[in-house]
C-alpha cells in the first residue's frame, strides 16, 4: 500500500471531551493535528499538549481564540465539541464546512435533529453538500448506547414492535463538573428549581427516541421526557462532594416514543453518584424478543472521545450531507503503525 | 416522499435459509420477489410460496431450475443461499452480477474472504465494480455475532488489545438438518472421523477472527481452527433425536487468531442439543475493558435470514465492489408501510 497522508485535524473546542479526543487522535499515527480553536483567556496561546496536560507535551501546536483564522487552514475534519446546543452551535459547524472541512460533534442535538430542528437539519446538510463535506453528530449517548447499539441488534429481528434502553451510569468516580451539572449534593427543591432554570438535564433522550423510531420503523408521533432528581438513600461520599440521604445523587430520565398514545420506544437513564448496577441494556420485543446487557456500561467520557474520534474514518468515506450515527459503520480507528 | 419502485428480489437456493429469508421478504412491503432458483426437482416448477410452506401461498412465482434464465430478469438484488464453500458459487455470484444485480449471500465464505481464498475476493470485487453492483456475504455467524458486534462495540474503545467471542447455542431446538450436521447423537469416533471428512464443520470462525482483527487493527499473522465433539454428560431427547451421555451432543470449535504465536483474538463456538446457559458474549481488553452479552443468544435460523434481509438496503446503498459486513451500516428493514 502505498504511504497515505495524514489525516489532518483541527479541535473546535477544549472541554474535558475537547481534551480527551485531543489525547486520542495524538495515538493516532494517521492523524496530524493541525489547530485547535477555544475562547477561554486561560488557554488561548498556551501550547496545546499543555492545556490538555498531555505527557508528552508540548506538541507545537497553540490554542487560538481565532476561530476563522484556524478553520481556514482547510483540516480534512473539525471535532466540535462547544456546546449541547444546535441552534448556539450552527455557525460554528457553517463555518468549519465553509472551508470544505467535514465534521464530528459532539453536540447532542445535532445526533439527530430533523424532529427538533428541523429547518436546521435542511441548512446544515444543504450546506455540507455544497461545500462537497459531511458531518455528523455523535458520542456515547446520544450516538451511540440508546439508539446506534438498538438499531444494530435489530440486525438479527424480523420483527420490531418495541424498543427499550435502560442506562445507568455511577457518576461517584466522574469529574467534578459531571456531578454538578446532573445536581449532587443539592436538595431535591433545589434540583427541581434547577431543572426548570434549564441547567440540570442530560441532553440527547428525545435525539435518540427519534433515531431508534426511524431506524425501526416504529411510527412513533410523540416524544415525551420526564426529569427528576435521583434521590439518595444513604450518604454517598466523592473525590468532590458529599451527598447526604435524601439529597439529590443525580438525574433519573425517561423519554417516550409513543404512537397514538402508545408507548413504542423507553429510554431511561440514571446517572447519579453512588449507582448500584451500572450497565446499558438493550430490549427489543418482536421476533425474536431480543436483549444486550453491557455490563458496568460504557464510561461516559472514554467513550464519547472514542466514538467520536472511531467515527473520523466513516465521516471522511461518507457520502456528502448531514450523516447520523444511524448510518455510518463505525468501527474502530487503527492504532499507530496499522494499515 | 415520492412513491418509490419496490425492490425487485431473485431467491438463489432455497433451503431452510433461502426459505426463511423468502418468507421474511414477503413481509416488507418495499420488495417484489420476481423469481426463485433451486436445482431439487421436487421443487422446480412449484409455486415459491407452496415450497417454502407460506400460509398465503400460492405467490404467483414458480420455482426455476435454470439459473441463467432467472437472473436475466436483472433483479435489483440476488439474495444467495446455495452454500458455505466460496470456490463452489463463485460462478454463481459472478453471473448474478453479470447481469447487474446487486448480492447478498450467506456463503459463510464469503464474508471476509481475504485471507484464505484472495484471489476469488480480487475476482468477485473487480467483477462488482465493473457491473457497478455490490455484493456481501453475511448471516448471523459469520457477519454479526462474532465479528460485526465485536467491531461495532470496538467504537467505545480507545484501545483494543485482545478480543473474545463465544457463542453458546441450545441446538435442541433447532432443524434436524442442523442437529445432525453438528454431530448430535454420534458416537465420539463417528464424529471425529466426520470432521476428517470435512462433513461435520460450523464454518465460519476463520473468517471471523480475520475480520475482527483487521477491523481492530490487531496484528494476527495466523490463525487457527479446532473441532472437538461437545460431549453429552447426561441423555438429552430433542424432537428428531436422543442423544446418550457418553455421545457427541453437538461441536465444540475454537478459532485464535496470533501474532508470533501470541493469542490476540479467541472465538468459541458451542453449539450442542440441551446447551445450559446459550448467550452471545463479546469481551475486550483495552482501555476500557469492556463486554457485551446477548443472553440467550441469538436464533441461529431467524437471526442469519434477518440479517440478510436487513442487509438489502444497505448492499444497495454501497458503493459497487466486494463489502463485508464490517463495511456496512446494518440496521433494519423498514416493516410494512413504513417510509
Amino acid at each position: 500500500m502505498a504511504v497515505k497522508k495524514k489525516i489532518r485535524a483541527i479541535q473546535y473546542g477544549i472541554g474535558p471531551i475537547g481534551a480527551s479526543i485531543l489525547k486520542l487522535m495524538r495515538e493516532k499515527e494517521a492523524i496530524e493535528i493541525i489547530g485547535a480553536i477555544d475562547n477561554d483567556p486561560a488557554k488561548i496561546g498556551k501550547d496545546l499538549g499543555e492545556v490538555v496536560g498531555a505527557a508528552d507535551a508540548p506538541w507545537g501546536v497553540k490554542v487560538s481564540g481565532d476561530a476563522r483564522g484556524v478553520l481556514e487552514q482547510s483540516a480534512d475534519v473539525v471535532m466540535h465539541t462547544t456546546s449541547s446546543s444546535l441552534p448556539k452551535v450552527v455557525d460554528q459547524l457553517l463555518a468549519s464546512m465553509d472551508v470544505g472541512s467535514c465534521v464530528v460533534s459532539t453536540c447532542e442535538e445535532l445526533s439527530y435533529p430533523f424532529r427538533t430542528y428541523p429547518e436546521l437539519a435542511t441548512q446544515l446538510d444543504k450546506s455540507a453538500k455544497e461545500n462537497g463535506v459531511a458531518l455528523v453528530g455523535t458520542g456515547v449517548n446520544p450516538g451511540f448506547v440508546m439508539d446506534k447499539l438498538v438499531i444494530t441488534l435489530a440486525a438479527v429481528s424480523q420483527r420490531v414492535e418495541y424498543a427499550r434502553a435502560l442506562r445507568i451510569v455511577d457518576a461517584s468516580r466522574r469529574r467534578l463538573p459531571l456531578q454538578k451539572k446532573i445536581g449532587a449534593g443539592l436538595s431535591v427543591e433545589e434540583f427541581r428549581a434547577k431543572v426548570k432554570e434549564g441547567v440540570i438535564k442530560h441532553v440527547g433522550l428525545p435525539e435518540s427516541v427519534a433515531m431508534v423510531a426511524d431506524g425501526l420503523g416504529l411510527r412513533v408521533d410523540e416524544i415525551t421526557e420526564t426529569i427528576e432528581p435521583k434521590v439518595a438513600s444513604e450518604p454517598v461520599q466523592t473525590e468532590f462532594l458529599t451527598v447526604e440521604a435524601g439529597q439529590a445523587a443525580g438525574v433519573h430520565q425517561i423519554a417516550r416514543g409513543l404512537s397514538d398514545g402508545k408507548e413504542l420506544i423507553y429510554m431511561e437513564l440514571q446517572m447519579y453518584v453512588g449507582a448500584k448496577d451500572p450497565a446499558d441494556t438493550v430490549e427489543l420485543k418482536g421476533h425474536p424478543n431480543i436483549s444486550l446487557v453491557i455490563p458496568g456500561g460504557s464510561h461516559g467520557d472514554i467513550a464519547t472521545a472514542s466514538v467520536a474520534v472511531n467515527s473520523i474514518p466513516s465521516i471522511l468515506e461518507a457520502p456528502a450531507g448531514l450523516r447520523t450515527s444511524r448510518d455510518l459503520a463505525i468501527g474502530f480507528f487503527p492504532p499507530k503503525g496499522y494499515k
